[in-house]
């Protein structure tokens, strides 16, 4: 009797364990996901400022499993589990499990004020990508047609919120793109003028670097023309830009990159949780009271490496990915399970053309070596050979020619007919 | 006194003579177009099956005209010309002009039942290839979740109504796909069994070619497995299927790819125009007794030199730029307008892997050696060199691989909060 392992998600977590699971005769998994790729995240702001494409960082993922004999990819949803009858709730139906994978990852989250996020989107996926993309080019646009200069002043004002790693990456594309190359496409604006900040609420940004190199960060982002407020909690963001306690930033482009939140599907499991509802987890990545249940990725919450939660990083649900499969096939062969470890691949953060930061242990270094460094790492993780081609090929050619990709402003509707303002691509047709 | 060139669209017709106006220092161009990029039309299918990326065949007008210094490129909607006081109305003001080229193309034209669009998108932008995308993979995600063999065999049929060269070559590539690609990716269904149709209400498909090529593309389709419903007029188009008479086919996905209808300004410009919208004109392109006043493209009904209105094809819009633009030029020299004369390019339709037909005069042949042609006249044809580079290598890496570009299902809506039932590629969260 074939073991029937359920996995959620297809991320870092999902797709690792998946891949150690493949081709096993005695195994038969199912993987569920929403969207149906797998998304290479850490890229992902490089869409939304069109350096790259959509396809350069995401394939789907039947492609990358379901060639597998014992693999079942399914787009779906899932709404709740059953611990006790070893079943998942889906939109489509039941599905039940010996082993059931949970890695649904993160989303943004506003502490309470959703109604921030149609004035500030975040970047999850790729239609959040798109989205912002979409923005920043309009807002450049917008300032060109203008004559009024006050409102040209906030068009060319973009607010980031939240100095993580992907603040920072996102800043510091709109800080390069701006100086070195939109100034010569527009005839009416100078978009060297564009203001960029990054709020960010701690005292310092990239929190999870040493202070040094954060400080490093700052000076680079500064010469790319991105002012860094730290110890700035965002009290309200409205469609005219954003206020800090007393002080307003007057911006037609804000984006998010502040809170996160894990999936609420803990708390309907009944699981404990921790305040941004990531699931409480045994050494073994396991739920209490029910090994055959793991969880991973950024929805997990392991605190028994490090005391505090390890951090929600790729190479951190890439591991959990690992070790999940792994131990699943451990229990096949009637092995104690080992507890998880995660080893430490260090971290780091880009912010612009030959500008990186990167921290591994006590090695700690910038500039164009860190720059350097930060490639090679994300060439060598991304999924596919035809991904690795593309995308080198890609960033070699805007690196040399100073270009970016295609700042495609993609309209969100699609329709035609039966809207008085129509917003689709066709010519001067009303 | 420098002569204001106004250009409303930045099709084939636009930016030819936006090329041809460039860097004179006696006139000042500006160019408004709704969307904020240059589209290769004859590639769009290729983005809507996967083939090809929205980067690959759109970039931005601004990388290829802004550099210029006599230059403008605006984005916005032209809502009316006032012929009289040489003015162009538009969503950010009134623009004046001493020319006006009017070059806005054609939409989607349901023949009275805009409510068709909802379930049968047209292919004319960017938004429409990705819609179009999303469809026909949901549709398969759909087939593979489901145990209802009904809703299956609904769900694995597809329907084109339409059999021009869009058409045809949207039927082919889905026919293609499903029997060489994602054969390999799904195990509860058989994408081989993917029933495909193209409806067409004419006597035979690819009308614009001669018969005996008409006849011979539609035994390429056959070997791809799509059938083609000839004489046959769809009556009804709804969320299950279309009608068509008497008969009746139950599909999933439905796409549109007959009638097309030209911007209504013509008429609200007061000129004449013929029963599709477009606007007649002159031996010159310019509309009667206003010699300033140029119309190119597919909203030109050009009849001077057949009888019959030129087709809407790329060449045809690309010379009309290209005179437009050297007759405003010959008119700051007093010389005499030459009236316009299309040199015939031929044309040619693709079906599949090594199947086309090509038709130039009266040279016909079709296969492999037409699929080449069709090839290298495409690359020729794009419009940067790096699109060139990057098409070419994702088309002989596809070749090859007999894989399709990353068939991504990206959401049209990218808000996650406020949702009961969110869209959004967030894993499983409800």
């Amino acid at each position: 009797m074939k073991k029937r392992v359920v996995i959620v998600g297809g991320g870092f977590t999902g797709f690792n364990t998946a891949k150690v699971l493949s081709n096993r005769k005695d195994i038969e998994v199912t993987l569920i996901d929403r969207k149906n790729y797998h998304l290479f995240q850490p890229l992902l702001y490089q869409v939304a400022m069109a350096a790259l494409g959509e396809g350069d960082i995401a394939t789907p993922l039947r492609n990358m499993l379901a060639g597998n004999d014992n693999m079942t990819v399914l787009k779906g949803i899932v709404r709740n589990v059953n611990l006790e009858s070893k079943t998942v709730h889906t939109d489509f139906g039941d599905v039940e499990y010996d082993y059931l994978v949970m890695a649904c990852g993160v989303q943004h989250h506003y502490f309470g004020n959703n109604q921030w996020e149609e004035f500030a989107p975040g970047l999850k996926n790729l239609a959040q990508a798109t989205e912002i993309r979409r923005r920043v080019m309009e807002a450049y646009e917008a300032a060109e047609r203008t004559h009024d200069l006050i409102e040209r002043k906030k068009q060319l004002t973009f607010v980031i919120v939240g100095g993580g790693p992907t603040g920072v990456e996102l800043a510091g594309s709109i800080g390069e793109m701006s100086r070195f190359t939109l100034s010569k496409f527009y005839r009416h604006i100078d978009p060297k003028l564009t203001r960029i900040f990054i709020v960010e609420a701690a005292d310092r940004i990239l929190g999870g670097f040493c202070p040094e190199l954060s400080s490093r960060a700052t000076r680079e982002l500064e010469k790319l023309g991105v002012q860094v407020w730290t110890s700035s909690a965002v009290s309200n963001v409205d469609a005219d830009g954003v206020q800090i306690g007393k002080e307003r930033i007057e911006a037609a482009t804000v984006l998010w990159a502040a809170g996160v939140q894990a999936s609420d599907i803990g708390k309907r499991m009944g699981l404990e949780t921790d305040r941004t509802g990531r699931i409480v987890v045994e050494p073994d990545l396991s739920v209490p009271g029910h090994p055959e249940v793991f969880i991973g990725g950024d929805q997990a919450c392991f605190t028994h490496q490090t005391g505090s939660p390890l951090p929600g990083m790729a190479p951190v649900a890439l591991q959990e990915g690992r070790y999940i499969g792994r131990t699943i096939l451990g229990d096949l062969k009637g092995q104690v399970r080992k507890q998880f470890k995660y080893r430490d691949k260090g971290q780091m953060a880009t912010i612009g053309r030959n500008k990186a930061i990167v921290e591994f242990k006590n090695i700690r270094f910038d500039g164009a070596l860190a720059w350097l460094t930060w490639i090679v790492v994300h060439i060598y993780y991304l999924s596919t050979y035809r991904h690795r081609v593309f995308v080198l090929a890609q960033w070699g050619w805007s690196y040399f020619t100073f270009g970016f990709g295609a700042r495609l402003i993609v309209n969100k509707d699609w329709r035609f007919y039966g809207k008085e303002e129509s917003n689709e691509d066709d010519g001067c047709r009303k």
